[in-house]
């Protein structure tokens, strides 16, 4: 078995919901070598998180982006860690609810997602910049 | 070590919260061959998705629907992305929130989960029909 | 490459959000042997959680406590499995929101986290105990 790992720099992105599969596998080309194995995916933040969802349909991101403000609504009233502003507690709430790590299996050389799977980055930063993850690729 | 990996389908169920530990695990015999090590679980679908939770008192699953349909409510003036009806978008938001795989520890041979854990299948579609799974064993 | 597993008991701890980084890594000191790997750490119970969050400020814990409790209200007309009154329910939905694991990559013998990320258990039960939790180190 072997382990290669990989710390990479995502281009930064508008406060959002964004497609990030094609950017995070790419990096990580050594997957053609794997027959069985996993890929995990992490991100190196607290106010960003990453999750599995719908590739085709770009409704679909902006429709989590609603969702989430709703369901996290930025009322200063209700938080006391408000020092960065309103969407500064909660980008940290967002984030543990969908998660900071994906892992997704890898077989035959291929990431095996189902055919509308694909990466999110979940950006709940007005001005979040750059974001680091570490790809850990073990098979 | 070694890493073992299955694609199966499940059987379909209807919309809900479903128990599917043993559909799950009879399905690697090999983790008793396994000292120590982990399984993850991987639901290949963006409209339903994967979780850990109690295992004996069926009133937390229809617990569970309940409060999911609260949280995420089936408000199509909500969504931009309604094409497949009111329990489209919805599915998607439930998915990530409760995430796409579990990863559980294997440890002498068996799973090692707490006395009240279960492996929850989180169908939110009222017609999801079956589900594919990939297992990946690694020891 | 090698596997490494323990089953740890962390102290108990009051309803709330609690920093356990440093109870939970200095119970595998072997992570000073792993150049590339993973540790992932696994709570053994379905009342609680663990997420990675800020580690700095204790007020994101307490807003995490809030939010949580307006998220999941302890609303027991709403539920059926309440037996154990009105922190029962809530615990199980909040402890599959937050999720049952935490998967880290673990870089030249050191946990490769974010600078402002630390692991957090989410207890959600006024009197939940000591929680076990499982490490596997795989590298």
């Amino acid at each position: 078995m072997a382990t290669i790992q990989k710390e990479i720099s995502l281009v930064a992105k508008p406060r959002g919901f964004h497609l990030i599969t094609d950017e995070i596998l790419e990096k990580v080309p050594e997957i053609s070598q794997a027959k069985y194995g996993i890929l995990h995916i992490f991100i190196k933040h607290t106010s960003a998180g990453l999750t599995i969802n719908e590739n085709a349909d770009p409704s679909v991101r902006r429709d989590f982006e609603t969702h989430f403000n709703r369901m996290v609504p930025e009322d200063m009233s209700m938080f006391e860690h408000t020092l960065e502003g309103p969407d500064d507690m909660t980008s940290h709430i967002k984030s543990s609810i969908l998660g900071h790590s994906v892992t997704i299996p890898i077989t035959n050389g291929r990431p095996n997602l189902g055919t509308w799977q694909g990466i999110y980055l979940c950006e709940h930063r007005n001005r979040g910049g750059s974001r680091k993850i570490v790809l850990t690729l073990m098979y």
